[in-house]
């Protein structure tokens, strides 16, 4: 599918808002991969499909994770986490991608996860970084994003960790695992 | 054993400036135990030994881990996360502790865990916020734990995510256990 098919199908499953800051994922995933040498096409399919299932009904992605076996921690978690692996899984399922790292970067786009790859890391950057993004240090985050990938990537995961404390948010696990391997590898 | 005796018993396995800290510990965790209406001698006893294991050998600790059966994952970790463990391991075999509340108090009093009892909340708390301890917001913490332990127990665990976050430290999961428990029952 080509770009225009991609924006077309998404562009009914959101609000206005969200698709704008789609289109941000988008340019700022494209710039990333091009300073990084990633796949560029890949990175603006998995940036369009980041947030595909952001207004998905909640019971709904918890039957998705029930019913086709991801992981059940999932489960008792909101939709802030649910919609990244549920995302993945529309991904593949309606939009017939089959490139894993394209599905992780969907997958693992709130969360992060230890052993990110390339790919993985440009999303979940983008995501925080995109033009439409406004707080405070965010940046400091792009200057970052435009030097050093693992370094931005730590930087992010620290800002998402520090902001959820602030704001007496629940930490999945799976960000504390991504923040650690960052630590250990820095 | 008497307090005089177990004073005796650690003082020679830690520089004086840890048996002040020490000291500190024992006289915040006997008043917290008095505010809330807990075991006063437990509280003692286990602020007293809660640090015994603190300047223990890091390769002996890791062999105490293996050979006893402690949680397999502490090996991978530093000493700052082993001596608590490792801290409730010699209070059981060489003080002869089995009150199990006090030995997890000494356990779990650096990183916390899901479902801490009272006396677990008090130690931690007070190794936290005893007299010599000088850090910003230490004051914040210690007017909350006049009021409400449940309050300071979440209030010195954020700050301690946020001081490892800050100072881009690895960051026990079982803190994250603790941190999303709290959060959950606030």
């Amino acid at each position: 599918m080509e770009r225009a098919e991609y924006l077309e199908a998404i562009k009914s499953r959101m609000p206005e808002k969200r698709y704008i800051h789609t289109i941000g994922v988008m340019e700022t995933a494209i710039q990333l991969a091009q300073n990084f040498g990633e796949d560029v096409k890949s990175a603006e399919t998995a940036a369009i499909l980041h947030d595909i299932a952001k207004y998905a009904d909640e019971q709904w992605m918890i039957e998705i994770v029930k019913d086709n076996g991801l992981d059940e921690r999932l489960v008792s978690w909101g939709p802030e986490i649910l919609h990244g692996p549920v995302g993945a899984w529309i991904a593949e399922h309606e939009f017939y991608i089959s490139n894993e790292d394209i599905l992780n970067s969907i997958r693992f786009h709130t969360t992060g996860r230890a052993g990110m790859s390339r790919l993985e890391k440009i999303i979940f950057i983008a995501d925080m970084i995109e033009p439409n993004r406004k707080f405070d240090g965010v940046e400091k985050l792009r200057r970052k994003s435009e030097k050093d990938l693992d370094k931005a990537m730590r930087a992010c995961i620290r800002h998402s960790i520090k902001f959820l404390v602030k704001t007496k948010q629940k930490i999945y696990p799976v960000s504390i695992e991504c923040y650690n391997d960052l630590i250990d590898n820095d």
